[in-house]
């Protein structure tokens, strides 16, 4: 049986992570049969969104792990605690946590800084050879840590070509895919799709997110 | 083509809605083809359940509808905007949100008061023979209207004595259920499925909820 880590960055797709993209991560692992453990840092989201209007909720302040525990239904630990060596697959689901929380690439673009301990785990797991599954915004996560350790990463992140440019920035290659496709990079054991950076509904979501993770644990 | 209102109480399942309920419902209306609008109740919620540790955050206040929004990604209306007329049918995923939000069932067990414009969307939607579904904690709602309604309805809560009783003491029916499975209540256009009130995973979860979303289509 597979144990895959799952790295959450809070609860929604405007401050934390896409609520679907997670919920069909854990659909698909467990239909899959692989053993699941969830993750996330236990430090403060860079604001909280009201996401009724779309705007930030001024004085607001939530934790990332706490948060995320609502997806993980409080079965959830400190990134801290996540050790590659007990895993053989890690997969980042999307949402503007990706951008905001586990790295500051909505401040700063493709010169943004990683969350240390997210940068650790994406680094071992590449050093270890472990599967690495990433969608919506967190192939950015992926094209940043990869070239910072001298790789090529080739990732997807739909066919926005601002998006595009950042990851080529970076030094890492973008490939265009469909939201119900993915990206291999067969060298560096990264998978990507779109998800909801070109999903126009969830059953499409859910095709490329299930494609994903059957691709990620064909590739243990 | 159906459409369908899904109601919402938070998002979280020890304060607001089940997420993973939530979510699955929303994949199976899609996946079958039925239109959605989401509502919530745009008022405070009873509290805020931190759900890493299970405690409440004292001093710490939610609203409801926005909370809710982040499930349904942005596109939610509030629930004094559901009028019956423009749906086929209208389904309550669970979560303590039920019993907390949308009634006062926590504190009051059977002798609990229903939030007053889920009382009269349910109420409108059994005097005009709409097709309703509920899941996890939120056959109650159901209980506790029917019967102030003067009807008897039939409805499943898993296989919890005490869950039983309380319908029972409301004046409803209670059948024993599994998490696979739907109780249909053919006179008053009822189905209910225990999802995570037995659920012991997702998976097994998603096959209740597909079958109670197909039950309700089917029925309209």
């Amino acid at each position: 049986m597979a144990t895959v880590a799952v790295v959450l960055s809070g609860c929604g797709l405007f401050d934390g992570s896409e609520i679907h993209e997670s919920v069909l991560t854990l659909l698909a692992l467990d239909r899959e049969g692989a053993a699941v453990k969830i993750f996330a840092p236990s430090d403060p989201q860079k604001h909280v969104v009201d996401h009724l209007c779309g705007k930030v909720a001024g004085g607001e302040k939530r934790n990332i792990l706490e948060e995320s525990a609502r997806i993980a239904r409080g079965k959830i630990q400190d990134l801290s605690r996540a050790e590659i060596e007990y895993f053989d697959a890690v997969i980042f689901p999307g949402g503007s946590g990706i951008v905001k929380n586990l790295s500051d690439f909505a401040e700063n673009g493709a010169d943004c800084h990683i969350h240390p301990k997210v940068e650790r785990l994406i680094l071992d797991a590449m050093e270890q050879k472990k599967v690495l599954g990433f969608m919506c915004l967190a192939p950015l996560l992926a094209a940043k840590v990869g070239t910072r350790a001298g790789r090529k990463p080739i990732v997807t992140l739909g066919n926005d070509a601002e998006m595009a440019n950042a990851v080529q920035a970076m030094g890492a290659i973008h490939k265009a895919c469909s939201a119900i496709d993915v990206v291999v990079d067969e060298n560096n054991f990264i998978v990507t799709t779109p998800a909801y950076m070109l999903a126009k509904s969830i059953s499409e979501a859910e095709i490329g997110i299930s494609e994903l993770v059957r691709t990620v644990l064909s590739m243990i």
